[in-house]
């Protein structure tokens, strides 16, 4: 390989770096010691780091410690990567030291190329600016970077949010629309009292919504940032007021309502606030497996299923089976659910391995967090518009199915009493013939009466059957 | 063996009954059915499906469907149970049929029992009480389970809490008296900047405060009832408003302001909110597990480890090495926070099964939940009185460490630099000499200046050292 | 109470022992130091252990270490633990000191009681048998504990084997008489093409097979002992030949081949061998959830379901619907699974917690693994006798889902290529007309042609159909 | 974009693809579908498909079911893909149709269209060499995807497992190094008996070995291919003897000893064998997590930590602590072990998923175990080579602190018995003095004896010092 490089020169000592890179020599060598995913830095988080670096910088001038003409370019260079640029720099591996240095130095080193070389200075050099002494002034690996995944968890935040709400938007839709359509519930799988799909679909679309509301109950907790605490959460090298100054620089750069933690040695030693995250993204991923299964299971047939539900056909469905629709959109959702699962497990792994003042295993945590809220924003979405949406109902096989039921019998119970209700279910399966006819037969009730009765009880929810 | 047994009948025909069981047949059937861990039901549990029946039988009768001579009978045999007597006839195992059946009959059979010899009948005969028509009058497994579940959990939470706080409060005093103990600090197990002993603890006792309020936070979902869904959430063979006056009952019974759910088909198909109770807990034991493995870190030694503190002797350490202490309330606590993940883990999967218009996992993700409550509660009041309570702080070791660290090069960040600084650290490290030395022969600063740089540095947290 | 007390004495000063224990000062402290889950040890680990005292006691008496009168007094004290008596005196909770010195202890203590009684002495005295000099002798918690956990989880093993290969046996039966039980397969939860219901129930048989023989597997494993490493695995204060001759009488005690391992100091650091066999613990658990998820689907019904199999009504199924059979032993086996699956996180979590020379979680490891083996076996042999066993296959329902499945449009796949097989399927779903009549009407079989080779295709498994 | 388009046709109508693709219009479809992770295929698993396609390709041609022109066609693009080709053709996210329908039909279609080119055709037009008749004929997906998951991971395991022979390769070498370097145990963190750094470095090589054998272990397994089940399990469309014969074909092309497995139904609806796999990557992650965090815990200091080992400084350690060096090596480690455990847990919840004829999780349980395997392979590489080759211990340090551990106290138990010995311990920690000094104080051994006794017990392991 052709590619040239310059020398740089670190508290080590010399290593080669591209000659065109605006990393330096630590990223360089943070590439060479961990070549373990091949994966980029997430997006967000390049972009909430350059965020902390450019809020930094204008609190450091602001207290007089950091020269204005460093400190302004510092934050064009910041910019200029909050714009979106400069990713390709971003280079070192999601698997790397521990809590982060090898990306905080990173960044201070593209900032500080960047920022040199607009002040008439040379890649490489750093001069007039230095990456640990101005970039990262006041700051530390380990105040940033738990910082920074706060704040990309909250760029993601909203569109999960969205995702989830669309969704739940479109099974309400559903519902409304199928509020009048009765069936059968199943309970244990087995035949159970009618209900209607409409009650069904609303349900998840509650649950949808509830989970949205616990994830949202989480953004506080993102916003509370330890910045200030420095290496060791006693806030050593920063300037007076540092903590406070530099929250309230973070809330105007994002929008978000970002403030001081009260302790922040604490925000350093634990990892408390992601896991809460992780733990409101693992209870969504738990419902929509649940969900996605119900789908699946209602959308089975078309022959030897329940078939209550036709599933939109977006490719087909088998390299063998011609003319096989399978429910691809659930069954991708699922297999992102457990993923997702699996990333929480990490999580939980990583947040429990603290010791005394840091937690180091944040690089990890903060990928693991990221890849399941993009990962499960994308698969709601993608589920929603191709699998929900077009969705149809059989509105007569559910009516069918219902008016079958054995579990019609307990319609019974409030007048002839849970015993000889159960001789009805017992004398309807043994036979094979439906609940009505037997009540019929009993003389109980017409069978258009029982009919009825069944369709009230499904749509009406808790009417009483008369007692005797 | 020489028991008698009765003789019961039910919709699968006969079976033998202990003579004199206050339970009946659908019970003496689970047990046979059910050998699987000789675990009886959860107490609180037997208490809250209790309180259920009660305050059942009483909205039943106050809405004219329960004659009140019945309704009485039940009332007063609920209270019995409720009051903590007849634990010894809830006998079906915790691994039993789906959703909970077995333990919804045996309940309805005891109070029926009860019931029926308190209004002069006999045991077996289920007149004039019927277990099913009465006693569950307006109920099914279903509904009353989870519900149950609910309310065990708020009985439970408080205690819960209580240890929490204790514990926290317990590290607040040791932060208090140890405010100037100087020590250093350890990131990546590496020597640090310092801090003090106070800072370390009182994150902790701030963590375990953020971690009691998030359990506290769960407590209005745990309120959420659906009871009045009966059989598929649909209400079916429910008492006009019964949904809204049962849990009106029920908040009178326990003191919780328990409220009818606004969907009562997302409470019976979805166990989203006792997850949200478990990723609680589960953040705790995660939490506990690292603040656990930091104080068996911290009391390493005497000779061979960081011995800055000192736990209270509660038993000899070993049956070989004479004299040893071993942290044993910590390693207690640890071992008690592996397995509530392990339940947590238990809780998630059953979690995610729930198929349709109902969760059949319920009487064992209830269990799980139980023990982690229970056994979690214990094991922090243990730890707190046994392990905290009484230990010792070694400050002199604490200070000596603290001089010592390579990373009071830091110090000299913002007067020579990080790369000047290095150098130092690099000097001191090479050497074995102290960084004091060092800095006094480089005519930085004085050994005494710098020492109780040092000295401020730790205490004040973000003093910032002069800069040139 | 009025519990009367006898007052001992260890290193740490005098303790009240209740007067009548055979256990001594240091099990009376456990008791008091751990109150937390209120359940006591294992019955296979207590007599585990107490094998490996009766062991030791014998090769110490060899190597002239042990006077005999001494070695043949905890002999037989031992032996009477290993028959079953003295269960009542092991009184230390299943969580409790690190590593079980307090089980080990209580294991000394018991033993060196009940030996000094027989040799004319008293309890609590402790002459002329020292718990920790004679009982322990060459010993240590580190290496007795680890060991005790494999020889009980060797108890166990063959009773978890029979109840797999008991459901396995019983798959196979019903595998046998329905091997001509043609019915429709489902591949995405989709009508796919014909099978047999004794290939679906050929297949559990097979898998359960494999997975006891991953069970068996780790048998030579759990073997491995690393007794004679005594406190670190060193091997210090054995006598010669002590690793070699007491697994050599382990062996001869248990009838398992156990033998010393290879390396002391890895079987004391490491839980690899316990961690493997929760491993396949696990792998089965996976295996029978996903089994008995199907069993219940099967025998979804019975007239809004799937219904091909009725399973063994073994209680009334609700508490409101009268006359519903739900399947519950396939419930309770699920239940199960999930909770084992929790018990092997935990062990998980455990496993990697060693540190350094020890791992001090194993009282909570073997707790975990002894309760995931005792709960599967029963919950086993609970769904084979009362779940698997007298299941009925509805052949008629079986055969008429075969031969309406869209699915059999794959059988002209090589007569007349998917493209157009594909038209085929998708006029059937369209019409809801049988494959069979399309195929008739477009002359490319009779139907009673067609029928003949779907049944043929079930049953031979690769016929090939006619290729063009 | 200017990209252009061709029209292609298939089951479900007319679509897009670009016009030089060489996928189809499944593909295509697939893509649209699922914009998830943005993550391409493996590239085993890419090059293991293909291998499959080849060999069905020669097998239906001997069997004279394929026309030798079209199989020689399929041959020679499949040989294409397998040397490393078209890679970027593999177009479809990793979560995507159930069992992974989509990538089998992207292979199929790459596949016909460079067979067609080959032969005179052109892209997108699908003659004479068909997708589904002949790149796909006796295949499914179902049978195809889970062979080549089981062949992608056969071409990775040689990868991890010379990493971890390396890695133990690399402990054997210090160990035998250190084989005399007397250190202090330590046992629940604390003052143990004396040991070497020699033995612990050997039990860790000791335990990384029995991991390598347990992962080869699973190698046959992995070997046993459902090939030949084709739709179902059942072999359909498959020409005679075809499972035997493909697998002869694979076994040869890969130098695996492929074969066909027992049974095609449970190959089909079971993913235990890579659960197995799964399984016994966990237990090698649990060991490297215990190992990892063993290594920093000794190299942790310099001052303030135990500092019996020097990790070698592969980048600066801190970007605000100058002159610091962390663990980092064995931080990305621990970090990847805990995303890998990650990766086994979402494998554990998709191994359970599968549902009757079929497991539809298989895609993304595929990418989790490559993940999982490829990282972990890397990062043992990555910490072997940076982390513990040039390690340095410090022999020094070492003996100093076994000399001083209370734990000595121990080697006076078979001389003066433990109660005795305690008292010791007990004034050597009140004191501070050594236990040798007390020792000689107390007339029981010389000082220098003493020493030599402790060296000797270090070295010899289970010497016996002098019984009275």
């Amino acid at each position: 390989m052709s590619q040239k490089f310059r020398t740089e020169k670190d508290t080590l000592g010399e290593y080669p770096v591209p000659h065109d890179a605006w990393y330096g020599i630590q990223t360089a060598r943070a590439v060479e010691n961990f070549p373990i995913s091949g994966r980029q830095p997430d997006a967000d988080f390049i972009i909430a780091h350059a965020r902390i670096k450019r809020a930094a910088a204008a609190v450091n001038q602001s207290a007089g410690a950091l020269e204005p003409r460093l400190a302004q370019a510092i934050v064009e260079a910041a910019d200029a990567i909050i714009a979106g640029q400069y990713q390709a720099e971003f280079v070192v591996d999601r698997f790397q030291a521990g809590a982060g240095t090898s990306h905080n130095m990173n960044t201070n080193e593209v900032i500080a190329n960047l920022a040199n070389v607009a002040l008439g200075g040379k890649q490489g050099e750093y001069k007039p600016v230095n990456p640990n002494d101005h970039v990262n002034m006041g700051q530390s690996t380990n105040d940033t970077i738990p910082t920074a995944i706060r704040l990309a968890a909250l760029a993601k935040m909203p569109r999960l949010l969205e995702a989830v709400n669309r969704m739940a938007d479109e099974y309400e839709a559903i519902a409304r629309n199928e509020a009048g359509t009765v069936k059968s519930g199943r309970t244990h799988l087995q035949d159970a009292v009618p209900t209607t799909l409409g009650r069904e679909f609303g349900a998840y679309a509650w649950i949808l919504r509830r989970s949205a509301h616990q994830l949202r109950a989480t953004i506080p907790l993102l916003c509370e940032t330890g910045l200030g605490g420095s290496a060791a959460g006693t806030g050593l090298n920063t300037v007076p007021g540092y903590a406070v100054h530099i929250a309230g620089e973070l809330a105007r750069l994002t929008g978000d309502p970002v403030r001081a933690a009260d302790d922040l040695a604490a925000q350093m030693q634990s990892m408390h606030d992601l896991q809460q995250l992780s733990g409101a993204i693992r209870a969504l991923a738990l419902e929509l497996t649940r969900i996605s299964n119900d789908m699946r299971l209602l959308a089975s047939g078309p022959r030897t299923g329940f078939a209550e539900i036709e599933l939109p056909a977006v490719q087909p469905g088998s390299s063998i089976m011609p003319g096989k629709v399978n429910p691809v959109m659930f069954e991708m959702l699922n297999q992102v659910c457990y993923q997702v699962l699996g990333q929480d497990h990490a999580i939980a792994m990583m947040t429990q391995a603290g010791q005394l003042e840091l937690n180091v295993m944040m690089p990890a945590l903060g990928s693991a967090l990221f890849d399941a809220m993009d990962w499960l924003t994308q698969a709601i979405n993608a589920a929603t518009v191709k699998g929900l949406h077009g969705l149809k109902v059989d509105r007569k096989r559910c009516r069918e199915l219902a008016h079958t039921s054995v579990g019609l019998a307990t319609l019974l119970n409030t007048s002839i009493g849970y015993a000889a209700a159960a001789e009805v279910a017992k004398e309807s399966e043994r036979s094979g013939r439906p609940v009505r006819d037997i009540v019929a037969e009993k003389g109980l009730m017409s069978t258009a009466d029982f009919d009825r009765l069944v369709e009230r009880a499904a749509i009406d929810g808790n009417i009483t059957p008369p007692r005797r």
